[in-house]
């Protein structure tokens, strides 16, 4: 599309504004119509018949690591060798992820000569953009975050290998390493790989592998991820990670089920911490979803649906962005096959003041400088796309406006 | 009843031994019946109706404190003066308990000058006996623990008066307020007001009021309990309550709704800790307990259904306590109102023998010294008897077996 003038940019601009729009584009939530796919759940756990497969009564206390049945769904969505490898939580993988570090900065991992709250400093390796509310994690309990560049074979391994090597400070990296959160890359088979091999200065480091998309395909074209705990186990170095998923955008976004999976040192560790904190999660929560999807290939199947809504919004935004920005030499943005997110780069110095502009005509997005650490995009140049709640006209016109200002931004 | 020699006792321990018994009296848990009272509930929420009196959709992400139905109902169950003053969690008050202590060590609280972590000493007061998992949390913590004695008013306040006002390093005290875990009592008017109001050194000292039975009352006659809330607005002092309640003996165990009451500024130092923690509880859940409850006063008229399953099975407790051991000066215990514990005191030095003669008879008791810091009974003295799980059967013949246990052991 041949380039406006900056004058016909400000005229469209104006006219955006002038439409009073409120548009949010902001967080990676499920539409109601993704949630609908799951409502059958509701009805598959009644008074008449709340037991589970062998026979427990799952209203009661107990049964601190899960109800058999999830442990065996979460036992593959997780890709552990046993359902003892598995811990179930509560609503929440990143409930389990915070605690983990909290357990971590009160006590220490097992290896921990001194809880990490004791050491004098604790670093922790961030591959950006990357998850928000995983910085926030670290910045809340005073760790230390050493930006590390993500690329499309997921985090920068030659930064990450040298880093781990040489400072013993730096405890661990978190890494969504499938449709990463929100550049939508995979990790390659050999950064999965060299993660699970490489040396760390420090013994008690941890790779935090959220999981979160590992079955959020949008076609039939998908990545692959290769199993880290196998190779960790080969490399002995089964320690080392630390693996969660959850139903949250598989199920529903507020009452999904969370799991850890992990070596039998890891899930004893976190189960000795459990077991101050609970006497046990929302057994029929998981009844209600070993019912509805049955077993692994159940939520596979169950994914395609969720495909069939949300893919069409991913095409709609690419497809602005190719047609509004295409050709221009003024953005690059990512085109993944899975996961919540499109990631927008825009000229350097830009991103706050795109932001900004779309805000001021309805259009709210993700706060730039959210996916890097300490809030700060050192370039200012990346915006978070999440195009899976608004509607497909909401989408189209939000990402309109989005483009408009990216070009007013790029002219100044 | 005359007393049996020691011979003819011998020979009835061997008589009850030899029938294989497996009865467990060890912990609060409620019985298959009393969860049947709140099946209903499972059919409340379905695929057809699952939104928030004002139109929310509870499947989705958001609402961190809780939707508003829930918070009004808690509002009234733990006596606070607003919604605001409410945090609705997940299924456990236990976790919120822990995640406060946590929370307290890693970061401290508003008027703590560094977190507790950070300092070299932290102090709990720990009425005793207890509940055991109050003392595991301190201990897991390194939280130095201080008994003190708990008498049919609550805690000895002229112990904690002192004690409170001279060392600045005692952080907290422990209380349940309303028949107590395990004896039963509740605090006097007069000990609340003295808990609000009494000169504490540390500037950031807190009460974890865990108001666990509040309408869990056996019959019509029942204990009054004062508000604590009030009182320390009374006194300027509302930073140094939180109060905790939860669903898990009223609906069901496993899947209950807890919350947290407080003052405004604990509430949103809570908060701030939360969001780093979830995205929001399962308020498809809290939707389960609103519809069923409607209100606090539904919540009442419920416990009177509890109220007539569990107390026979308190007579029956009694009744044989009192009929085996009544007049041989060789055992006290409590007759509470209320709650889900009854506390038995055997002769000085005698609890670890009594709990060990009945495990070889096949009735499992809670381990002595669980109501004490470090599992520690100075006197070895109290056991904790939970009546709600077993059958009447189970009950009468553990019961008897207990009594011959206690004397067998006082004839030693």
């Amino acid at each position: 599309m041949a380039s406006l003038t900056k004058k016909e940019l400000k005229k469209k601009y104006q006219e955006y504004k002038e439409q009073g729009l409120a548009l949010d584009m902001t967080r990676g939530k499920p539409g109601a119509e993704q949630l609908d796919l799951s409502l059958p759940m509701l009805d598959l756990v009644t008074s008449k018949d709340y037991k589970t497969v062998a026979g427990a009564d799952t209203r009661n206390y107990g049964g601190l690591d899960g109800i058999p049945e999830m442990k065996a769904i979460f036992k593959d969505f997780l890709e552990v060798s046993s359902t003892d490898e598995i811990i179930v939580g509560g609503n929440s993988s990143l409930t389990l992820m915070h605690d983990t570090i909290s357990h971590a900065i009160t006590h220490g991992f097992p290896e921990s000569k001194k809880p990490w709250g004791q050491q004098s400093k604790v670093k922790f390796l961030c591959p950006s953009p990357g998850y928000d509310r995983h910085f926030s994690i670290c910045e809340h309990f005073g760790i230390e975050m050493i930006t590390v560049p993500m690329t499309e074979k997921g985090p920068d391994m030659d930064v990450v290998e040298k880093l781990v090597a040489e400072d013993k400070s730096i405890k661990g990296i978190w890494v969504v390493p499938k449709y990463s959160n929100p550049t939508g890359f995979t990790c390659s088979k050999k950064t999965v790989k060299r993660l699970a091999t490489m040396e760390t200065a420090a013994k008690d480091f941890r790779i935090m592998w959220d999981n979160a998309y590992t079955v959020h395909h949008l076609s039939k074209d998908q990545d692959e991820l290769a199993n880290i705990f196998d190779a960790c186990k080969e490399a002995g170095t089964e320690n080392r990670v630390l693996i969660y998923g959850s139903f949250s955008k598989i199920s529903f976004a507020g009452a999904g089920v969370a799991a850890m999976g992990a070596s039998l040192e890891n899930v004893n560790w976190m189960k000795g911490h459990l077991s101050m904190s609970t006497i046990g999660p929302d057994k029929l929560n998981q009844l209600r979803h070993t019912r509805f999807f049955k077993d692994f290939k159940g939520v596979e199947k169950h994914m395609k649906k969720h495909a069939k809504i949300i893919a069409p919004k991913f095409e709609a935004v690419i497809e602005i962005l190719e047609k509004e920005l295409g050709g221009k030499d003024i953005a690059t943005w990512t085109q993944p096959k899975g996961g919540y997110f499109i990631s927008l780069d825009v000229p350097k110095g830009c991103a706050k003041e795109v932001v900004k502009l779309a805000a001021e005509a309805g259009v709210k997005l993700t706060a730039a400088g959210a996916t890097f650490p300490y809030k700060n995009d050192p370039k200012d140049e990346n915006i978070r796309i999440a195009p899976t709640l608004p509607s497909m006209g909401e989408i189209k016109l939000a990402m309109r406006v989005l483009c408009v200002c990216v070009q007013l931004a790029a002219a100044k």
